[in-house]
C-alpha cells in the first residue's frame, strides 16, 4: 500500500486519509476488501476527506463487519477480506510517498472462489478494479498459461 | 517494479530474470510496455528463464523498436511505451524483495487515447492486464467518477 505524504502532513489537520494512516500506525492493523463493481459509488466515495473521527463506511453506507481477533472493520458485502498486520513502512522520498508494507493474518473468502492450485477467481466475482484515481472497471477472463519454460 | 531477492541470487548463475535485473543496474534505463490482449501468449513466453544474452523479444516473437537516446529496447507493437530511467532500489528483508524505483524519461501513445484531462483510455486499446503469475484478462469500463467530497 502506498500513502502520500499529503497523508502524514495532514496528520494533524484532521483529514481522513491522515486518518487511515493514524489508524494503522496505532492499531498496527488494517484491512482489504474487494467489493463486486455495482459498489464502485461508494468504494469511490470513500476516498472522501471527511473529519477525523467520522466512519466513511456509515458515509456511504458500507455495513461494518468484525472478525475478532482483528480490530479494525472490514466491509460486509466485500467479496474477499483479508485481515492485515503492519510490518514497517518505507519513506521514498524520491516521490513523497510512505510504503506501508504488512502481513495476511487472515483471509475470508468463499470456498467455491478458490480452485485446486489455490487460484482465486477474482474476475467471476465481479470484482471491482481501478486505474489511477477515479475510473473503474471489471475484468474479462482470456486465460491462465503453464509455468513458461525456454524450450516451448 | 518488485523483484524476488531469488533474482539477485541467480545473476551468477546466467538465468534471464537476474539478466533483467543486471540490465536495469547497468544501463540504468528499461522500458513498460502495454500491449493488446491478444499477444498474451507471447507476453507471458518473456517469463521463461532464457540463458543470460538470448534475447526474449526475439525467442517468443515480439519485434524489438528503439527510441534514442534510451538504450532499452522497446515491444514495437505495444500500445504505449514508457522509457524509464532507473533512480533507486529499496531492500525490502521482510519478503526478500527489492523495489525498483524509476522515473518516467518518455511516454509513447496515440495522442487519441489521450483525453483533455490527461486521462488514458486503457481498456478501449484492449490492452491486457494480469492477476498473479499466470492469469490474463482485458478490461472493460464502468464508469469515472468526479473527486469525492464529504458533503455528497
Amino acid at each position: 500500500m502506498i500513502l502520500k505524504k499529503d497523508d502524514i502532513e495532514q496528520l494533524e489537520q484532521g483529514f481522513r486519509r491522515a486518518d487511515t494512516l493514524q489508524n494503522i500506525l496505532e492499531t498496527k492493523e488494517y484491512t482489504l476488501n474487494y467489493i463486486r463493481s455495482g459498489q464502485y459509488q461508494k468504494a469511490h466515495q470513500t476516498s472522501a476527506r471527511y473529519d477525523k473521527g467520522i466512519s466513511e463506511f456509515e458515509q456511504v453506507g458500507f455495513e461494518e463487519w468484525y472478525h475478532p481477533p482483528c480490530y479494525a472493520p472490514f466491509v460486509q458485502d466485500s467479496v474477499v477480506k483479508i485481515a492485515m498486520k503492519y510490518e514497517e513502512s518505507i519513506s521514498i522520498p524520491l516521490n513523497g510517498t510512505i510504503l506501508i508494507i504488512g502481513s495476511i493474518m487472515h483471509v475470508d473468502i468463499d470456498a467455491s472462489l478458490v480452485g485446486n492450485d489455490g487460484y482465486v477467481a477474482l474476475s467471476e466475482a465481479d470484482i471491482l478494479i481501478s486505474q489511477g484515481l477515479d475510473a473503474y472497471f471489471v475484468s474479462k477472463a482470456i486465460g491462465r498459461l503453464p509455468y513458461a519454460k525456454p524450450s516451448i
